[in-house]
């Protein structure tokens, strides 16, 4: 069996305001109602493929379960990192995991969550040409054949240009990283080079033992995190104690460059990491001009040109521009030309600085019960709407500073206030005073919406007392 | 006396989306609290000046009145149009009604309300120079001197270039039509040339006679709606049935170029009509590098470039632009490089036809009773801001498809429910059943805030049967 590992420990700035620390890239839908993570789950199932892994930040473990759910495919072994320390230790605890599921002879396919493949096909039938490699004790890298000189990727060289015809597994003679742009013109003219795409396919013990071997201080902290891993509702959360002694390093560094047998498969798949919203641009459609839209967008007169305004943004206007970049949401926009999209990144570390809170908080927080976003905050009172799935239930929790005020708009609450149970249903409203216990929940078949009026001297997340909690947040 | 007359009727859209049809840009604050507006008022009060007469739309009416009011100045008159139609049915209605309160001998001075004027020293001192050749008869019209060749104002011709020293009203030989550019260029250079502004001072009965001579079907309607209008409130409402007769016309097609002793009195006062958003900028703070920010902005390598983010609005993030205007507001963005801002115009007519709701509605609605501001609409729901000063109160009313949940967050509501008076305060709230007359009003002396969760099938403003109203409008 070939066992699906997808990484989305991933927190990528380069796309903001859509991507940010608070909701990486990986969980947006960027083109449809499908996240990048939910097509990365997608590709991976069916025949030939055992249940996926998935390695992920505790912060966002039920952000991957809901999407995971919301597929109606296998349900996925969930491994939780306490906090991210590159690719090296997430694969290495993967395969620990494997190995203690008994499945140390089976073999592993690494895939990043963050990635677009537009030729599945392709991409599978590159997969089946690594398995025989991999069988054979090959570590196997998939490799994408280059149609640019990107400066952005490290290449994997070959000894010679891969053959014509279908695709089959061969040595790989150095790892390149990420180069100039006239070495990266110099290699693309060669023909002996690929893009190094994060993807890899070995044997589970293989792998260990190449960490072993090139990586020998990763070994003990990561076996200590897999073997003291705690259940936690759904998780497999992996032991603090063990992880965090573990070196934060990629499994580029730490073994690929290093071991011996490292073979790769040559690509052609609509492969992109959506790196920068240039990336982004390029996998929409785009009119005659160039010009890719996504949502209310008026455009007079551009070319070359990305117009976004995401869900319940504003609309926007673009009025002669060349070869830019425009995205809106309503809590934030981003207008930059297309050659200056690596300053993004510098962008949000200047908006941390200012402690302006768009550069990592997202407007809708999503919690193991559902979501909430806020529509208003003034002084002395704030307005929320709230979500909750069915069966879904908050904790319950008081606070010192506030009263709320819920209208329930769509499904129906189950609400406990001090200790007394009432059902609240579309179009109806409780009270929750100040000081009091309460609880939320959802008793039915359907979503429920709910709008939150806060009043208060203090009106932040943090006060709250929780007393009980089913997501062992108390 | 001297009678400001302020004319109010302007709905520019070069200033989208901060200037739509619905919150045109004179009621706007674009540099500080004060809109353009009230800074126009305030530069015709004091010594000399009688109380202003102002000339607006019906639908600005509460908006001009709550803004003048705010200024706590004198009181003004304020003549209601049933429709907009140039500026000389404005200017002569203006003028027979002051002749009608027995002032036709008296001096009228006509100013746009939309204008900004940073020297109102140098702008008092070219009025106070006019007053001489106005008592004498002359029509005088206020002429800009020149810095640059505009195209997009219509120029005033003199015999010779203004002598320095102080201000003079000389002879206009000619009036030129917006020229191109080459045409603009020479006229700079020769010097003989100012920008008409739009600002005239003539005696009251003079002027009746200039429009009699000069534009003679214009006379009869005016007069009629003048002598058929109806006192609303504290508003003159001018009669429909005459004024909708009147040929819509500028006073300078109408009259002033045809009509002999014109005169122009030059000025330099650091005039600005905020003709589109570069004139904007212009008038804006900016840094070395030439860039002017409002608002939450994060700007990077930026030159020569506007960044605003208005009240309320996302945060704005411009990386590498040159020479560009990009405003953002919650519901609306524009994108545009300094020199296509013609476009501007054009955008707002695509809007329209394609039926973009923010061509024309502004986010916050004003009404006589105080203002609303959507927070969230859904399939099934609405959350509204509401806002009433003290002493408003809004119609007697009921709805056929929707129930209302009132949380008042500030203030104190008096709300009367079939019948039913009640005072609802901060932090407590109040249900509207469907079907229910009732009424809201600010019996306090504290502005009241409420936020309203509507439920219902079908939520908009037409959904409304009114049964009192103190504003008229049952």
């Amino acid at each position: 069996m070939l066992h699906p590992v997808i990484l989305c420990g991933g927190s990528g700035t380069r796309l903001w305001p859509l991507s940010r620390k608070q909701f990486p890239k990986q969980f947006s839908p960027f083109f449809g109602d499908e996240s990048l993570f939910q097509a990365a789950l997608r590709r991976h199932a069916g025949a030939g493929f055992a249940d996926p892994v998935l390695v992920a930040h505790t912060d966002f473990r039920f952000l991957a379960m809901e999407q995971a759910a919301a597929l109606g495919g296998a349900t996925p072994t969930i491994l939780l990192e306490p906090e991210a320390r590159n690719t090296g230790p997430a694969i290495l605890s993967a395969a620990l995991w494997l190995e203690a599921q008994g499945k140390g002879d089976d073999l592993m396919l690494v895939a990043p969550s963050d990635h677009v493949i537009r030729d599945v096909p392709a991409y599978l039938a590159a997969v089946a040409a690594g398995r025989e490699a991999a069988e054979a004790g090959a570590l196997v890298t998939f490799g994408i054949t280059p149609d640019h000189a990107a400066t952005g990727y490290g290449y994997l060289e070959l000894d010679a240009p891969p053959e014509a015809g279908p695709a089959a597994a061969r040595a790989v003679t150095r790892f390149v990283e990420k180069p100039g742009r006239r070495e990266a013109e110099a290699m693309l003219a060669s023909g002996r080079y690929l893009w190094n795409a994060g993807i890899f396919l070995f044997g589970v013990r293989r792998v260990i033992e190449a960490f072993r071997d090139s990586a020998p201080g990763m070994l003990p902290g990561c076996r200590d995190a897999v073997r003291g891993a705690s259940r936690d509702l759904g998780f497999q959360r992996l032991a603090e104690a063990g992880y965090e002694t573990v070196p934060a390093d990629s499994i580029d560094y730490a073994v690929m460059e290093k071991a011996g047998m490292v073979q790769t498969v040559p690509m052609s798949c609509g492969w992109s990491d959506l790196g920068s919203w240039d990336a982004v641009w390029r996998e929409m459609p785009r009119d005659g001009d160039g010009v890719a839209v996504l949502g209310g967008v008026t455009g007079i007169g551009c070319r070359g040109t990305l117009l976004r305004s995401e869900e319940g943004g504003p609309h926007l206007v673009g009025i002669g521009l060349t070869d830019m970049a425009v995205v809106a949401m309503n809590d934030a926009v981003l207008v930059a030309p297309m050659d200056q999209l690596e300053t993004v990144k510098q962008a949000v570390d200047a908006m941390k600085t200012a402690a302006v809170p768009e550069a990592e908080s997202f407007p809708r927080t999503y919690r193991p019960w559902g979501w909430y976003q806020t529509l208003a905050r003034q002084e002395r009172f704030q307005v929320k709407q709230i979500m909750v799935p069915p069966g879904r239930q908050l904790s319950l929790q008081s606070h010192v500073h506030r009263s709320e005020h819920w209208i329930v708009v769509a499904g129906t609450a189950q609400v406990t206030i001090d200790g007394e149970d009432r059902l609240v249903t579309e179009n109806q409203s409780v009270y929750i005073p100040l000081g009091s216990t309460h609880r939320l929940s959802n008793p039915g078949k359907i979503d429920l919406h709910l709008i939150e009026v806060q009043t208060g001297a203090y009106l932040n997340e943090d006060d709250i007392i929780r007393y009980e909690d089913i997501y062992n947040r108390s």
